[in-house]
C-alpha cells in the first residue's frame, strides 16, 4: 500500500521522499523519481508532510516514538488500519510532542489508490491542518473529512468494512448452498449480486431512518418473521452437508430479539440490540 | 401474499377462484372480481392451474393431500417458502398421484408483485407443463425457470435469501459500531449503501471465476491478511460496548482456513469450507 500511495504522489508531481524498513523494496519508486532516505528520521525531515502505511499502529508508534523530535512541527497523516482507541492514543501521544497527527482509513485496495471510487477518510483536531494538506492527499484518492475525534477515520473505516464483512459471510454461504446443488457459480452470480444490491439498497436507507428515529415497526419484514423463518435456512444447510456456523448468532440474535418484544419491529432494531451482555 | 398474488391475476384479466382458510380474507378480491370458493376442493376444481402459497410447507402438505383426488390431472404450483428437500417430497407426493407439482420462490414482497424487478423462480421435473402456464405466471412476477429439479427453485430462493441475511448481519453491526460514536445512521447510510455495493459488485463475479476454476489464490486480499485483521474488529467492538458474537464464527473460519494452508487463497475458498464437521 505504502507504494502505491508513494507512486500516486509521484504521478501527481509532488516532491517524494521514501523509506522503507526493507530499504530494496523502494527501487522502484525511485526509479519513477523519489528520493530514498537512508532512515526514518532522514524521510521525516524531508518534508512538512509525514505519511505513514505500516501493517499495524503497534509498529507506526515504534517507529515514530523515537523520532519525536524530528517529527515536531511537521503534520503525520497515520494510513494505517486500527481501531479508534489506538487513533486516539496516537493523536495524544503526537499533541504531547508537539505533532500535527491526523488519522485516515483507506477505502481501497493498493490497485485502485488514484482511481475513480477510490477514497481515504481522515479525521483530527486540527482540520486546518488537513486542509492545508488535502491538495496533496488528493493525490492519492478521493478525501472525506469525518470530523474531529481523532478515531472517527478508524470508526468509519471499521464499520464500513464490517458491513463488508458480513456480505462475505452471506455470499460465501449462499455459494456454499447453491453448490451442493451442483450450480455453477457462474449462473448463480448475477442473480446473487442483483438480490444481495437490490436488499441493500432498499435496507441500509430504510435501516438508517428507523435508528434515528426510534421507530421500529414494519409492516414488511417484522424480526418475528425472520425468526420464524430462519430454522428452514439452518435445517437446510444440515440437510446439504454445510455448517450453520456463521448463521446460528443471527437466529440467537433474532430469538432474543422477539423473546424482549420486538418482535413487530423490522430488522433496524437488531443493531440496537449487538451490545456486551 | 397469497392476496397480492390473486390481485396480480385479477388485474390481468385471468379468471380467478379464490379460498383461504379464514374466509373473510377473500373480500377484497372478491370485490376485484375473483370468485370466492366455498372449500379449497371447489377452488382446485374451478381451474387447471392451482396456486397455493401458505406459510409453511407442513400446511401446504395438510391442505392438498386429502385434496388428491381433485387435484390429479391440474398442474399446482407451490409459491410457499421452504426446504429443496421439502419441495421433493411434495413433488414425489404429487407424482403418485397423477398431480404436475411446480415448485417456485418469490423474490419479493407483497408490495412489489406485478412491479419491475420482482420474479419468481421455478423449477420442477415437467417443463412444459411449465411453460403452458408460463403466461399466466407471468402476471404475478417476472418468470425465471431453474431447471427439473423440484427441490432448485427452494435452493436458489434460500442461496439467495442467505446471502440477504449475511449482509443484514453486517450492516446491523455496521450501524451498531458507527452508532457507538454518536453518528446519526443517515450521515453514514450513503457510505454503507455504496461501499456494500461496490464490495459486492467485485467479491461476487470474482468469488464464482475462483469457485468454477479451483483457482484461489489472489493477489488482493488473502485469507492470511482478513485472519490477521479480523480481530482489530473485535476488539472494536468490545471496546465501543458491542457485543462480537455475529463475527466470531468468521474468526474462527478464518483461522481454520489459515491453518488448513489455505492462506495465500482470496475470500472465495471460504465457501469451500463451510462444511459440516
Ligand atoms: N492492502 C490493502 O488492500 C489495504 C487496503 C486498505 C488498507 N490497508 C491498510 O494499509 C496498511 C498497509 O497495508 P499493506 O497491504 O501495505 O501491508 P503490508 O504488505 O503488510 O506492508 C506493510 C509495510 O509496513 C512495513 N512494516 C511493518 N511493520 C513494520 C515495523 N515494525 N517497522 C517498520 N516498518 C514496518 C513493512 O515493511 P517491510 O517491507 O520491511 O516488511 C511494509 O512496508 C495496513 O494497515 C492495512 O490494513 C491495506
Ligand atoms: N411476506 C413476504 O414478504 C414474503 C416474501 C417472499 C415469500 N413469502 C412466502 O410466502 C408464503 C406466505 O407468506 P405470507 O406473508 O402471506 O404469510 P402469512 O401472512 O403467514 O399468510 C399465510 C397464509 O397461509 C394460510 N395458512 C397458514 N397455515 C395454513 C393451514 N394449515 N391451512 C390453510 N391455510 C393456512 C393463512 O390462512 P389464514 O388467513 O386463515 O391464517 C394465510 O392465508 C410464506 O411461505 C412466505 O415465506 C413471503
Amino acid at each position: 500500500m505504502g507504494s502505491a500511495l508513494a507512486a500516486a504522489l509521484l504521478k501527481a508531481g509532488h516532491r517524494t521522499t521514501v523509506w522503507n524498513r526493507t530499504a530494496a523494496k523502494t527501487g522502484p519508486l525511485t526509479a519513477q523519481g523519489a528520493t530514498p532516505a537512508g532512515t526514518a528520521a532522514e524521510a521525516i525531515e524531508a518534508s512538512a508532510l509525514v505519511i505513514v502505511c505500516l501493517t499495524t499502529n503497534d509498529g507506526v508508534r515504534a517507529l515514530l516514538e523515537p523520532e519525536a523530535t524530528a517529527l515536531a512541527g511537521r503534520t503525520v497523516v497515520n494510513l494505517t488500519n486500527g481501531t479508534p482507541a489506538q487513533a486516539r492514543e496516537l493523536a495524544h501521544w503526537a499533541a504531547e510532542h508537539g505533532i500535527t497527527y491526523i488519522d485516515g482509513g483507506i477505502m481501497a485496495v493498493p490497485q485502485m489508490i488514484a482511481t475513480p471510487g477510490a477514497y481515504i477518510l481522515y479525521s483530527g483536531t486540527d482540520e486546518e491542518a488537513y486542509e492545508t494538506h488535502r491538495p496533496t492527499l488528493a493525490a492519492l484518492a478521493e478525501t472525506k473529512w469525518v470530523g474531529k475525534d481523532p478515531g472517527a477515520a478508524a470508526l468509519y473505516d471499521l464499520s464500513l468494512l464490517t458491513g463488508m464483512y458480513g456480505m462475505v459471510m452471506g455470499v460465501a454461504q449462499a455459494y456454499a448452498l447453491i453448490g451442493t446443488g451442483g450450480v455453477p457459480a457462474r449462473d448463480f452470480a448475477p442473480l446473487l449480486k442483483d438480490w444481495v444490491n437490490a436488499m441493500t439498497d432498499g435496507l441500509v436507507p430504510g435501516m438508517a431512518e428507523a435508528l434515528d428515529s426510534g421507530q421500529h415497526l414494519t409492516d414488511v419484514s417484522s424480526l418475528a418473521i425472520n425468526q420464524a423463518a430462519l430454522p428452514n435456512f439452518l435445517a437446510a444447510f444440515a440437510q446439504q452437508g454445510l455448517s450453520g456456523d456463521l448463521f446460528e448468532p443471527l437466529q440467537a440474535l433474532l430469538d432474543r430479539s422477539v423473546a424482549e418484544g420486538y418482535g413487530a419491529d423490522g430488522l433496524s432494531r437488531l443493531a440496537t440490540l449487538i451490545k456486551k451482555e
